[in-house]
């Protein structure tokens, strides 16, 4: 039982080559400071666990600059405010999230937080389908990949936070979509439970031959968490003017060589195609719009999504590593308040 | 002296693995038949040296079907009408442009021939700067490229037939340019001669190091033309936003094995940038537009050309290797009327 005055931290204590291993993160104990004039203290609840947090304990400059030595490790969260000094922009009792970092509580001014409403959805959801991922797979299938009626669309990490929103939204848009995911439960999962069109499980099927099954005619729109062998043989099947999204690359974040180019890259060529990356933060201005759509899609059922929650601060670092594994379901998400 | 009668060919015999050698294609002479109604006998003149003839000899679809063996090589020629037969659409005299192939003579009904004009622009023109490299530049620049203002471009094969006018047509459109070249006389001609901003040489300074000096900030457009280790250095350079064109992978063409991918395609998400593949074919509707425009420019002094030139439809395989030695200036020709 942590103390009322107390913070528990997870501190990025030695960049990894690889894998984070014991010795990437510590977890340690500090007072809670006074707040200042304008500060709130926020009880942390739910800490979002996101492929893309292993780029940012790299010491190179990413699309964000890397967590710093001795620092709390960055992570989306959501929490409530329990205590506020002077003017501030969120009352007690609110619900609130941002990047609150892996700790129990989180002093802030409320720079980049945005207050949630806990009776149109769970409040995890607004680190998952209604946060970050859930806009990421918004805007990348809708903007990015301009996704249009008839298109034949193929994702990779389809049973995970992104994926599986992807596929859903290209369904709504009347697209046929097939999904590529590691074993048979998240295969069945996106077929049966999210209305994809086909499944292809890269850890049991010959990927090549599984594309070729169901996209006979090519991809209009390949949508890439991953990156490696599968971005190399999607490219394979890309129709005149297909779109690629470069949306992650989980299979490469942690190689401790160099990372392998898609050798297949010329079909954009031959195929007058193009690959274009993305930053979901981009889009910040946009996400009201999106959520109310999302959280309308849900409503009406259209729109599955699917939590993998784990408990306890102390567990971080074993969690974040379901994520490279593939031992997980959906949204990874860490409860942290006990 | 060849008859005036016989037709000599230079006939695909087997495909290649890596370069061409002395088994790839066969000379041989062939009489000429008589011409049927419709039909035109076309005295060739120049043919056109390009390096993505290395990929239509390779068993692979591409954009187009593969020459076949024992089919003529396919290129794109100059060459006058010297005989007609019945109603055609040019006339006895006429020079014209089309895939005329590796051979003295073509019998054509002229589909896919276009009437050009001497007056204008010197006839080998028509296969280069007013041709099909000439419209690749001119395309990729300005609509795949989506060149702007400001914009800093880098073009690798800077010296080559298409990356010397993507880099002059960019200057024109108020850009610093940058070009990559192999040895001291291309980088000084396509600075002193072109007006690029800098020249980096491939051959002699370290890639990466070179980019850096001239591009401190980094670029907006990347237009390709070689792939491999000089695309994947310019990845690193990416502004926000930026586009890489995808045209050409000449150090690609001739691999034996897997060819290399770009390993910081990354470069692309983190840059929110695009790489986009573009076959020029698709533009034919808008080509009298752009020959327009060109031909403006290099009156206007603009735009400056360098042609190569060799002789001899006999010396065919060794004047196309040119293009993979670097062994030549500007675009590369074969003149085969004696």
């Amino acid at each position: 039982m942590k103390n009322k005055n107390c913070n528990q931290q997870q501190i990025l204590k030695k960049r990894p080559n690889g894998l984070p291993d014991k010795n990437t993160w510590e977890l340690i104990e500090t007072d809670l400071k006074e707040l200042s004039d304008g500060e709130m203290l926020i009880e942390q609840e739910y800490i979002s666990l996101d492929p893309a947090m292993r780029g940012w304990i790299n010491q190179t400059r990413s699309y964000i600059p890397p967590v710093e030595i001795d620092d709390v490790m960055r992570a989306g969260s959501v929490g409530k405010v329990i205590k506020t000094e002077g003017k501030t922009i969120f009352n007690v009792g609110d619900y609130v999230t941002g990047w609150g970092g892996v700790q129990t509580y989180c002093i802030t001014k409320g720079e980049n937080f945005y207050k949630v409403d806990i009776q149109k959805a769970p409040l995890s959801y607004y680190i998952g389908i209604l946060g970050m991922p859930g806009m990421t797979a918004y805007f990348g299938i809708l903007e990015v990949g301009e996704v249009k009626q008839g298109d034949v669309v193929l994702v990779s990490g389809a049973a995970g936070a992104v994926g599986s929103v992807v596929g859903q939204i290209a369904k709504i848009k009347g697209c046929k979509v097939f999904g590529i995911a590691g074993g048979k439960t998240k295969c069945n999962y996106i077929t049966d439970k999210l209305g994809f069109d086909g499944a292809i499980d890269y850890k049991n099927e010959n990927l090549i031959e599984g594309i070729k099954k169901h996209c006979p005619k090519g991809i209009d729109i390949y949508f890439d968490n991953v990156g490696g062998e599968i971005l190399d043989s999607a490219l394979i099947f890309l129709r005149k003017k297909a779109r690629v999204v470069i949306c992650g690359a989980i299979s490469q974040y942690n190689a401790v060589s160099n990372i392998e180019g898609p050798k297949n890259y010329l079909s954009l060529l031959v195929n007058r195609a193009s690959m274009k990356g993305m930053v979901v933060l981009d889009y910040a201005p946009k996400y009201p719009e999106a959520m109310k759509q999302m959280a309308l899609w849900i409503l009406e059922g259209k729109l599955s999504y699917k939590q993998d929650v784990y408990s306890g601060i102390e567990n971080f670092r074993e969690t974040f590593l379901r994520l490279f594994s593939g031992d997980k379901m959906g949204k990874l998400i860490l409860k942290i308040k006990e």
